[in-house]
């Protein structure tokens, strides 16, 4: 047994030992209101990059938070060490937290509830997505400094504020940055679900994603319905006939050449998840649903994982307060985006977008767009020996073999590593399925969070072997 | 000559006199908020209300603002005098001034400015919508009894509080108060436009109104579009392939019936119309249009007074704020409503859009629908005495024959008088297409309120005769 692996009990008691100072930390960050999307909360977003600073600086790393045209990027370096280099990454930014009225406790109050099935939950805004994950793996190295003085691999931060905002100042940010952030061996990044309560797993697909926001305008004014109604264009009517255009009656997106770059999944890949024992009933349960809605000749976990998807995430128009107004509005808007598989290009998704919203424009109306940023779809190879040694990790604490899946979600940053930095990234995590994140009363379980720090105290060790 | 038709040029001479003070009792209306959709400004209508009393009790009417569920009912009676007995209905309350940024000075602050063309014009919310229409009848009585001491004829007033918010309270209001309220001979209203600046008109076809909003929910909460999107149904995709339904690609509203009712124009009405000289392109113009949205097959004016018509007035659903969200939202909503022409009952419609809708949700998917008020278009019989005396008012003011025109829009009390009270209506207003009613930076022509005042002492004179 190396050294490393013959502290791996006494750190993880220690995990267990201080789990309330470990909550008592992640609380404080909660209550940071570091809503990225809205400019407002711009304050809040510096004081949880300086919260996170101060606490790596406590831990002997040499951290900063950096500035950029946007919200700050920590970056940090601890001591170098034998075995390999991480570049951990994830996001202090949350979501904005509307409909707020379907909150049952203040978003950044963050308590402990138990749920309907006795589970232990922390309720608050980020609680999952991202600030309990990201406080996993700082715990866990926490734990491994005041055990042993030192880390078992030379670890390295970059954690963003812009995750949730479409991100695009890191981009650069890792370009300008190039030589220092490469120097890491591999990225590891904390921003996804276990298979299930009891099964660790390492996602290994990830979709990209293409965001466009369209303002329609018809009239230089709004009307009144009776005066012109009939006569004149309706920007609410025209906007829905174009989102409804997107879609085909078998739940297949419209877009010429949509499924161009689409390939199939392996017949392997196919066998593997179908041994994933996916329950789709339960699965569009939890959303309170039962009739998958996308294309209707593929399962579930294919609309899911290994297929494109064209989601309206918001559209407004006209008069939508309290009451009745028989406007014509001069203009209606929407935020709509794309999620994409492996080899579809952002770009090209982007433009056949434009062009065929501009060919339902009548002469005298107009579109604008404005873009939300692009990522195209990753795959990690599911080859390598740090996959493996974290697999290893991972199933030592749960008990189980951990599982390689593909996620419906998009993690850009991960594309960027392997562009800018030429790095692989094991995308680990702990969160679950019925997270609501993104949704009012997001929670994080009290279990995830707690194992969540012990499995990233065996997959530092993992490493290292 | 009777002895009114020889006060008639002194009472005239008193109104151009007196103008600066009638202009100063129109602001001090317009100044007050009686936006009545909205219940923050409950009081502000019921200060209208107050206002008006004051106004009509100075005049020597038996005047009260009497309560209703909703907002009151200003009704007040002159004394007793020979010839017709008239019922003056106008409404004291306004539209939202939403979206506020479009207004180049304060909605409620209102002020003369000299338009593009040069000409003076009043610009307030409600200033032509329609308390400066009200006060050009206010006005003409005062001039009536400051001149003569008394009115040509006896007038009685019902002004409502919630025209513009459904109107629900005022056909019990009529009910309950019937016999007090027919015991007038006609009606007077006074809301609707000029045929042009030049031609005073009065409007015989109203289009009447139903009016709906639904809201669809798919999931029971708000999710991740990356984890759910594909799988999850999106009220947002299914709201707007709802509202891409209710239109054909020739512009007709698909409802299975809804042209079942509607008969065509009089060969003789077409003739008339196309005598007016209606501009399409000028028409289109005033709101930056130029291609016709409706029925391809029918004019323009066809379209506005004599087809049908659905409109969106509003539509919402998922993150509308700044920058963007991934979200599936749990639920979408859309304001609706259909402009109904002679011949359309609207319970008919409503059932028929409501069947058309439900057939549309799926399975795990709900709809509710809320009414916001529906009424039956009316036609005023364009051959009677009053109407006769009317025009003939009206032609010797503008020194032009006036003109019997449609109206896209509806007036639900018209049909209300003659459900419930018996009374035909005439319509008679002095408004201008371009005055943005409903919409930011509303007006009314100083002209339209100063030859307003003048068009109705001729008229109460005329229908003295």
């Amino acid at each position: 047994m190396t050294e490393i692996a013959s502290q791996i009990d006494a750190v993880l008691a220690s995990v267990d030992a201080r789990l309330d100072q470990s909550l008592e930390r992640l609380y404080e960050l909660l209550r940071i209101k570091s809503i990225s999307t809205d400019p407002t909360y711009a304050a809040e977003c510096q004081r949880a990059a300086d919260w996170i600073v101060a606490e790596l600086q406590a831990l002997g790393f040499d951290a900063a938070a950096r500035p950029t045209p946007g919200h700050p990027v920590v970056v940090a370096h601890g001591p170098d060490r034998a075995g390999p280099h991480v570049l951990f990454y994830a996001h202090y930014d949350v979501q904005p937290v509307d409909p707020i009225e379907l909150w049952h406790s203040d978003p950044f109050d963050p308590q402990i509830k138990t749920d309907d099935k006795g589970r232990k939950i922390i309720v608050a805004r980020g609680a999952s997505d991202d600030k309990g994950q990201m406080l996993t793996f700082i715990e866990a190295c926490r734990a491994w400094q005041s055990v042993t003085g030192s880390l078992p691999i030379k670890v390295s931060f970059m954690l963003e504020g812009e995750e949730e905002s479409g991100g695009k100042n890191l981009p650069p940010f890792m370009e300008a940055n190039r030589a220092e952030l490469a120097a890491a061996d591999i990225a590891l990044v904390c921003d996804t679900d276990m298979w299930d309560r009891e099964t660790p797993s390492i996602t290994t697909m990830l979709r990209g994603l293409v965001a466009e926001e369209i303002t329609i305008t018809c009239a230089d004014k709004d009307l009144h319905s009776g005066m012109f109604g009939n006569a004149a264009r309706n920007p609410n009517q025209l906007l829905a006939e174009i989102i409804a255009s997107l879609r085909a009656p078998d739940g297949s997106v419209t877009l010429p050449g949509f499924y161009d770059d689409v390939a199939e999944i392996s017949p392997a890949l196919k066998a593997q998840w179908a041994g994933l024992g996916f329950d789709e009933a339960e699965f569009l349960g939890e959303a309170g649903l039962s009739v998958p809605a996308g294309e209707q000749s593929r399962s579930v976990l294919e609309m899911l994982w290994a297929r494109p998807t064209c989601e309206i995430n918001g559209m407004i128009g006209g008069y939508t307060g309290d009451g009745f107004k028989t406007v014509i509005p001069a203009k209606a808007s929407a935020k709509i985006s794309f999620r994409l598989v492996s080899g579809m290009q952002p770009d090209k998704i982007r433009a056949a977008f434009r062009k065929h919203v501009e060919a339902l424009i009548p002469a005298d109306c107009s579109v604008t767009f404005h873009p939300h940023g692009g990522s195209p779809a990753i795959t990690v190879p599911d080859d390598g020996v740090h996959l493996r040694q974290a697999l290893s990790g991972l199933s030592a604490e749960w008990g189980r073999p951990a599982v390689i899946t593909g996620s419906g979600g998009s993690i850009p940053v991960a594309g960027d590593f392997k562009r800018i930095l030429g790095l692989d990234t094991l995308l680990i995590g702990f969160a679950q399925l019925d997270d609501q994140i993104h949704s009012p009363n997001e929670k994080y379980d009290l279990a995830s969070y707690h194992r969540g720090i012990r499995s990233w105290v065996r997959v530092l060790a993992a490493l290292a072997a």
